[in-house]
């Protein structure tokens, strides 16, 4: 099943509005082209609506917002849910400033969002309405480990039921649910804390993964976080000597870009509970 | 003669403006950077005229446009045209949105443009003076091939001649043409198209070929384009097993950085019709 | 003790907060994390001193100003000064145009920056009140080289004597001075040029340095800057046939990921006057 959310990404072409922060927004573009999909940017109120249009699926990702791009966020998502489209929220650094948190509960009040995808941190801040979390990155004390994952799995359930999305909180175990079902997914290595942007990339991913594939909502969050997790394992294997986490971004999308439906298949490493 | 236009750039260190979308920026910086020319952007109203003055060209890209940067483009175009400067526009997403085609004229119709480059999609929305575009590339029905040449050949004089611009329309087989003459290019790679921003990259580095080569307007536009589809032919050669398009997107960029006047003038492809 | 500086950043983890332009941030993150610390990125005025707060340093780069990001930069710098954070001005294009210049100096009568680093240019005009640059890089006559040492040493403990800050001007040669001394420091290539932003990653970087270091502040700045041209030195090692500006750039990041403190004792090349 997840190799197909794959192949109907390229299948389709399809194409994705990203109203995303400016530090890693070439990487997303980089890698929704490296999936199959095609990337457009747009953050001007006046702009996003006749954009997101013509899309079939939208990110909204807060990493850098500000004033002009918060109205656009608004206007754009719902838009795109008056469309039909898909439509996914990164709550970067909830819990991190009290704008954050307040314009990601706004946004999740407002528009009835498809998928939202963020670290444990951010997502507890959304679920308890507040929060902190130490910058963009999760609390290591909140951290989903094999020994708290009973109760990691039973709070992303609770999440995605109370709010009607698919949820999906990434970490050294990534889960993926919709409320009845969760994903765990194993894929990935550590490596990928030390590049920028890798949460970033996978939102994006995700938005074309959820827009190709509407009628497996679950299966197509849980298969962009395979993809990326796999992509982060065969990249590491091209690793050279003296290559570090600059070289070992490209290779994550090289290895996206060469990822095939069935090699998907082969890699995901996942269990449902 | 193209080798000419590149060397100039090189032993003139030509500095460039960029007003241009935060997606691929970077690229645009290093790719100046790699053809012998120097970056520099702003794009804020109250620092644009300065800035400009002390460049050479300007290069106004409107990917990311917002209402703050569309005052900037004006000011910035309306001075570096005044100081006799060669300025060019990319109209990224014309006929996508309202504002992006609005701007995009308005921009053409308040400044006298050395240089437009765009896809076919883009020039055809400015040529009418409407359109519909799919994002941010080219209509597939839109594309020049060799069936279609002769046709879009005159499309593109009749644009350059109407605008009095030297038109640049790229894609499979790219067109360059000052009205009179059409330079029919067919260097590059399908897989650069899988790559974000190649195309703002080479509006980057043809801004920077008009300005050093003022008295070469259409000939210094189509080395710039040959140049980048040779550096996308080079680059191709060097990739390895296992890399895609984020490594690709460096070594075309490597690849204008180890180019010289006698490799272009060797690798060009093309014909003058 | 230069090895001890990069040592602390990573067993800190230092978290820096960012306002810095857009063409080159996410060189600045991910150079961030290569050398241990954690980068967070965010330049509304409404969002930044509660950012600010949950960081150790404070990176304020002007290379993109616009009246909004000035206003967070004052707002933030405040902020930072007040909790007792390490706070670095890179006063890009400073001389480039009366916006900058004069932002660059409003900002050092405000906030009492505890690190300066541009080129000599740059700082220059913050000397003088006053400059004209080429663009973002230094004027060529302007260049420390053996010939005008003992002057330019001279300038720079001037500068940060008078200002209370330690000065870092970098470029051929780098000269980093608290008032009383000034390392000389020789690592680095000349190829470092060439590409877009190893300055401002230095910035980045060397945040993250002095906020890790705070008993160290002249040690720790001079150590950031032996880190980044010794990077530059081994990144080079590893370039390979074709390659260019592009990749040598990740080749930069990738050995800061790979340098421990041993190697950057043994690696640094600088003298004290």
């Amino acid at each position: 099943m997840m190799g197909i959310c794959l192949d109907e990404v390229r299948r389709q072409g399809t194409l994705v509005h990203n109203i995303t922060n400016y530090v890693t927004v070439n990487d997303v573009a980089n890698m929704l082209l490296a999936c199959g999909g095609s990337p457009i940017m747009s953050d001007e109120a006046e702009d996003v609506e006749d954009i997101t249009s013509i899309c079939n699926g939208l990110n909204i990702n807060i990493g850098t917002l500000n004033s002009r791009t918060i109205e656009a966020m608004f206007l754009a998502g719902k838009k795109a849910k008056g469309l039909g489209h898909a439509v996914l929220l990164d709550p970067v650094g909830a819990g991190a400033s009290t704008l954050r948190t307040e314009t990601a509960l706004k946004l999740m009040k407002e528009i009835s969002f498809d998928v939202i995808r963020g670290n444990i941190s951010e997502i507890k801040t959304l679920a308890h309405g507040s929060g902190s979390t130490k910058g963009v990155d999760a609390d290591v004390a909140d951290a989903v480990t094999e020994e708290n994952l009973d109760e990691a799995v039973a709070f992303v359930k609770a999440f995605a039921a109370k709010t009607g999305c698919i949820a999906a909180v990434t970490g050294a175990i990534d889960l993926v649910s919709d409320g009845s079902d969760c994903y765990v997914i194993r894929n990935g290595r550590p490596e990928m804390g030390r590049i920028t942007g890798t949460g970033c990339q996978l939102s994006g991913m995700m938005t074309a993964f959820a827009a190709a594939n509407r009628e497996l909502k679950l299966e197509a969050a849980a298969a962009a976080v395979c993809a990326m997790g796999l992509a982060g394992e065969i990249g590491w294997k091209h690793m050279r000597e003296g290559e570090g986490n600059a070289t070992y971004r490209n290779r994550i999308i090289d290895a996206l870009y060469n990822m095939d439906g069935k090699m998907l298949e082969k890699g995901a490493k996942y269990e449902v509970r």
